[in-house]
């Protein structure tokens, strides 16, 4: 979704104040308690069979697509013949609860809908509706009763509608806030992440919410890009597996009171499909370049990996190649449906069917886009545009479009509707609150936001700091605020914890006397350097100075909101990768006062600051963190919590460095003799680059511990395997050689040592988190699939070649094992 | 070719000091003059059948292969079967006149060979031989004389060499040094290049050379690549058309004494063969991302439009979507030989099949490298590697490698030898002094240098300079130097005219008053301010300050030297664009004078250097100049030439907002809201991007003169055209409305505005340079290729697909005219 408030307003159905009715909130029990309340009317204009014959079998039988036990196949086989092309039509078409209630005021909570405009809406949109709206929990489930119980009592067929927000670190209407994705991805935790994505569904479940658009697998391999932070990173397999958790912690389980052919209760929606994360020059929206190799090996792999199963997929706003996403018959229809036998909702992004026309320049008309979309395969048009597929039903009865397109796709959201097992209850639930925040959940947020921090640097151990130094300083704009990335409703810091107010929670508890001096020293967003005087006299003032600096995003309301300013999140696209304004001048004003300089960067994508690196005592990354990040950074600064998270992306040392991934193609990253320039202006030349080094600061799988771990006896079980393996064991023994318990992100990496095709020079093919005791060892013990070990090749097969691979365990730029590995 | 001297010396051929003959300066004479001063003997030992077989025909008749009026192809197919298998891959591996020369001192004119070192090298790499060296006239002839007499005389079957050297804006051997490519091609005159071209060939030809590796057809679009200079820059359409003029400019014509099918003097070679200029990360070597449709509709088509009758052609080092393009059979076979039927020579860049091994990882043998690259269609192996051909006798022997690949490789040579006249004169001419630095040559060298000179910017028209004002001050480091690009040999300099000495020589000729203050200020590759102070006072003590900055590049001896320095050049790769060291604190301390200040850029890619732009009164870009660059930009600055050269590339504000080319697809690159710094530090933000704008300084294709254009009566004749045709005819008035005579080049772009995939948003597509005097008028009539219309379609075809163009007529940014062309 982008911009979907301002698009949305120019052309979605508007409802006039004067149509308002008042209903009594008494009233929202009934419905919700009552699915018999209103009789059922028809209001079809394309009806051509009576009534009957579509709502019941001549027999007088129970037709099978309301049989809970029967198929889903079944079900969908039944149905589908007893729609009109109109019904069919609305099923494509994501309709709005405002259509039939004023969700213009977050704060409004009266519960009001209008009859007319529910039946115009559920008559031309009733596939979908989307509910992303900030409002009072009541009015989302009175809306969501409202419009549920027309569609199962007040249509011919009663077929319930998906309905529809966002979830992507957090159920976005005053749910639970997660760390942003680029951070759950650094927990390297996909236990971790499932229950995250648990959740998410859980507080959406209840409210009836039944569809979110959650995970995002684009990959962030172009760092200038404003939604690195939604991504889980540059690895398409920790992208897949991390995709994969969160698609199956949303999705497993059932809604209540629904049949038991039933497999989901939520529906993911895998976005943005695909090669989304990439576009020209970081501008989003713009065309990704790429060949069909690199779509394979590299943007696909992760929704193979994760989306199956997913009972929704949205499409890409881009083109790659030159051919827009959403009318890619190789991407949607060629690869998904018929190499992947996908066979389930593929929607596409606000008002991306128009970008056809105005954008991409391939339709000059709503009838072409809505031809070009469909007819390739595309599912279902969102709000957001002119709603193009209104055009349908004419093109079908002008002969212009053959119905088979439209009826294989309405087979799609119909499997995917009993598949929720909406048919039997598409309703919210009563006791929804007690799912919502619950202490269950926070204990999920407070693991989440611990596992998230990442500890790039610790030169003398000056962290963990002791609880009993007299005092620190808190340095930096981004001390005393929450910094959420984007895809957050407005005031939803509300329930955070700021990092000021983190570490006072924190020594309240573990320390009476210890001082925090805190300035801010600076803004985000300004060069003004008038408060660095008093940033530097508290740090003077303190026995370490901890200075928080970074990125910083807006909610969904600010975000698109003309005026505003923030250097991450959606359209929101960097061409420098460093810190904004004075921040960098304020560390160094710190670091110059030679207390010990602790740096948190707290942002959305990675911070390209060579000088950093190379001068302070420490240096945390905490990317966008959820609620409690605020505490979770104390724990870790005070060693409570000792870090654990490791990058999911590389730190380049400067955009025009870019780009910095670990796994590029063998002979991509020369190290050949590098230039810099000192910090006093001297220059040192090289050739690659010039006055540069193309290796990033920090590489892909980086994080330190406040223990150190050992590793022995690698050992892959069996050493030699067949190409037509499912999997390679592969065992190794980690110590915790130090102090204190900590734990430990085993990653193994592969590299094919000779391919028929340019492979990657390394590629993260398994990883586990353990957690260890000081003193203690463990063997832990992972899988290779075998399958990830292919290549994409030159007659257009992915193959797995046989051969040698070298698989290390070790972090993309240091290897702690390795051993060969051979494909026959 | 890159790092020649490096990796050849490791492996080639040595020749040992105790081996060398003295031979008199007479003997050249001899050799030059007679053709049958040796007897011919033989040293192959795979000789399977009899001398005489081979030699003659069976009735004595001279054989086909040896008429001069005999069809190339039938000498080629006539000489072929005569060939042993040991001649045959002989011809397709590079040798090297150091075989039998001591080529080791530039300085060195004795005229020396050594025959076993001759025989030897003769016998195993006998198709083509390098001769790139620095070395005097006279010891290049004898060397060349020396050889290639051996193989016509002392060889079964006399097959000629190619011989070869470099000759990319000039010959290089103290040949005449024109303006770098992408200078060149900045004039936008046809043909200029043509005669350009034609004079590099000419001081070629007469020395022996008959193969010169020149032009490149790269695309400059990514700009961090140290070899931008080489290219014509970022457009296919301009690049294709300088490349033609490049190709026919060397190959037009014929050489003396030989066949009349001969059909050129010099075989150009058209590299790198494919997709080479955009490495990821701008590091020369990486791979290339991109797909069939980019690869088609940018990359491919210079190389359609020049090279069809190019002699050879050069691949490139780098993989393209993961197949490296020395074994990529879809470039090298499927496309370039069954699509477009290309029948010459082809031969990789300097070690690059070693690569497979080394860097590609997809050969673990030399074996297996040969193999892969003769079998997917590349036809030579060049050295700077380890030989891997020499294996393909034993393949061939051992069954391993079909010997119809080694037949139809030697083929391609043939043809492009006999299409030389090589078998009727392989010789150097005795003459050859009176075509090397001839004043017809520097007349056009005088014109290229003049004519690719860029005035980008002239607030109040600071420029022209008055002749009468009393004195100027001559700034900075590029001012008392000569900044050649790459692919020049070491001191080529000695034969330019510095920017110094041409101000001061055309200052002698019009001004005996006016005074030149002169004061470096700063070092090309330093931050030192030192000379700053002197500096400001030559501009305090002037009427105006041109201070002159820019990149620099060294030629082939000092580029490959570890602990030069250089910003530009073959694997001078930089992570920033703007200025290095202190330079643009020069021009900020002499614009503070105020001064008129006129910044004068001299490099070999584009300055993004946003300030100078905002801040300066006037600036000049001169990409890297000929040899009377010192003196042409004194003319332009004083007036006597009015600027006529348009940027070849577009000029970015920073490295992290490229790409800056014209010619994104659509959507490539939003408009929207772009943020800012200003100089005082204040933000100003955006969306894209935050705080930088993605439209270039200024685009591909912008000018100034010191006269004004107007454009009228833009007529397409016809203004519809079936898709089927051939051309389409453009005419245009262009009035001179200013106050001098100027060269304006008129532009033509197309903009596809409904296609069937995503089309660039605007494409270069006819241009023409034209001469007026104020006060005229002219009718310029250009023509379009309908072809040129055409897109990669979604089925794999070139199609020009019927619709409407819209053609304009003006700069990438700007407009003077338009007009629809309606294509059926």
């Amino acid at each position: 979704m982008y911009s979907r408030s301002i698009p949305r307003r120019k052309t979605c159905f508007a409802m006039a104040g004067s149509q308002k009715f008042l209903l009594l909130s008494a009233l929202l029990s009934c419905l919700s308690l009552s699915s018999h309340a209103w009789k059922p009317f028809e209001v079809r204009d394309d009806l051509h069979f009576s009534l009957e014959a579509r709502q019941a079998n001549k027999d007088g039988s129970v037709p099978v697509y309301k049989n809970p036990k029967a198929s889903i196949e079944a079900r969908v086989n039944d149905l589908l013949p007893r729609m009109t092309l109109q019904e069919k039509v609305s099923q494509l078409i994501q309709g709005d609860i405002n259509g039939w209630m004023d969700m213009s005021n977050p704060l409004d909570d009266t519960l009001v809908h209008n009859d007319t405009g529910l039946a115009n809406m559920m008559n031309t949109r009733a596939g979908s509706i989307w509910a992303g709206y900030e409002t009072p929990w009541e009015k989302l489930v009175y809306a969501i009763n409202v419009g549920q119980k027309y569609l199962m009592e007040n249509t011919t067929l009663g077929i319930p509608a998906l309905i529809q927000s966002e979830g992507l670190h957090g159920f976005t209407d005053n749910g639970t806030i997660f760390p942003s994705p680029i951070g759950l991805a650094a927990s390297f935790d996909a236990q971790l992440i499932h229950d995250v994505a648990n959740v998410v569904a859980l507080e959406a479940e209840g409210l009836g919410i039944n569809h979110v658009f959650a995970p995002v697998l684009d990959l962030s391999r172009e760092l200038r890009w404003g939604r690195v932070e939604e991504n889980f990173g540059e690895s398409p397999f920790l992208t897949g597996e991390m995709g994969y958790a969160y698609v199956h912690g949303l999705q497993d389980g059932r809604r209540r009171n629904t049949s038991s052919t039933a497999i989901a209760r939520v529906a993911a929606t895998c976005k943005h499909f695909a090669a989304f994360g990439s576009p020209q020059g970081g501008l989003n929206l713009a065309q990704v370049t790429g060949g069909e190799r690199e779509l394979r090996t590299t943007y696909l792999r992760p929704f193979e990996r994760a989306c199956l199963d997913s009972l929704s997929i949205m499409t890409a706003y881009a083109s790659y190649d030159g051919v827009p996403a959403v009318a890619n018959s190789h991407l949607l229809t060629e690869i998904l449906r018929n190499e992947w036998g996908y066979k389930y909702w593929v929607t596409c992004d606000a008002g991306s069917i128009d970008l056809l026309i105005t954008m991409h320049g391939t339709c000059a008309t709503r009838e072409c886009a809505a031809k070009a979309a469909l007819e390739n395969g595309l599912s279902g048009e969102m709000g957001g545009g002119t709603y193009t597929y209104e055009t349908l039903a004419q093109q079908v009865k002008a002969g212009q479009v053959d119905v088979k397109f439209i009826d294989d796709t309405v087979r799609y959201i119909l499997r995917t509707k009993f598949s929720l097992g909406l048919f039997e209850n598409p309703y919210p639930y009563a006791d929804y609150a007690a799912s919502l925040r619950t202490p269950a959940s926070q204990a999920v947020l407070q693991q989440a936001d611990r596992e998230t921090i990442i500890l790039l640097q610790n030169n003398n151990k000056v962290l963990p700091l002791s609880k009993n130094i007299g005092s620190i300083a808190l340095i930096g704009p981004q001390v005393n605020r929450v910094s959420f990335g984007d895809y957050v409703f407005f005031n939803a810091t509300n329930n955070a914890i700021s990092p000021l107010v983190g570490f006072h929670q924190y020594l309240a508890n573990v320390s009476s006397s210890m001082k925090i001096n805190f300035a801010q020293g600076a803004e985000l967003w300004s060069n003004d350097q008038s408060g660095f005087p008093e940033a530097v006299q508290a740090a003077q003032n303190s026995d370490a100075a901890i200075v928080m600096v970074g990125t910083w995003s807006l909610d969904q309301t600010l975000l698109w909101t003309p005026g505003t300013n923030a250097t991450t999140g959606e359209m929101r696209d960097q061409s420098d990768l460093g810190l904004a304004g004075s921040q960098l001048e304020l560390i160094k004003a710190i670091q110059s006062t030679g207390k010990p300089t602790i740096v948190v960067f707290v942002t959305g994508k990675p911070v390209a600051e060579p000088w950093v690196k190379d001068n302070v005592d420490a240096i945390i990354h905490q990317f966008y963190p959820g609620e409690y990040g605020g505490r979770a950074i104390a724990e870790v600064i005070f060693g409570d919590v000792n870090p654990s998270g490791k990058l999911s992306l590389s730190v380049p040392r400067d955009v025009g460095t870019t780009p910095a991934f670990h796994n590029y193609l063998k002979g991509g990253r020369p190290a050949s003799n590098p230039g810099s320039m000192l910090d006093d202006g001297t220059l040192h030349f090289g050739n690659q680059y010039v006055l540069n080094n193309p290796q990033p600061l920090w590489s892909f799988g980086h994080g330190l511990s406040y223990t150190t771990f050992q590793y022995s006896n690698l050992k892959l079980s069996p050493s030699s395997v067949s190409h037509t393996a499912k999997t390679v064991k592969v065992s190794v023994t980690v110590a915790n050689t130090g102090p204190v318990t900590g734990k430990e992100v085993v990653q193994v990496y592969a590299t094919d040592t000779l391919s028929s095709v340019v492979t990657p020079n390394q590629e993260l093919i398994a990883f586990s988190k353990v957690e260890i005791a000081p003193g203690a060892s463990t063997t832990v013990n992972l899988e290779i699939e075998v399958h990830n070990l292919g290549l994409w090749s030159g007659s257009n097969k992915w193959v797995v070649e046989p051969g040698t691979f070298t698989i290390k365990v070790g972090t993309s730029d240091q290897t702690f094992q390795n051993a060969t590995l051979t494909v026959t």
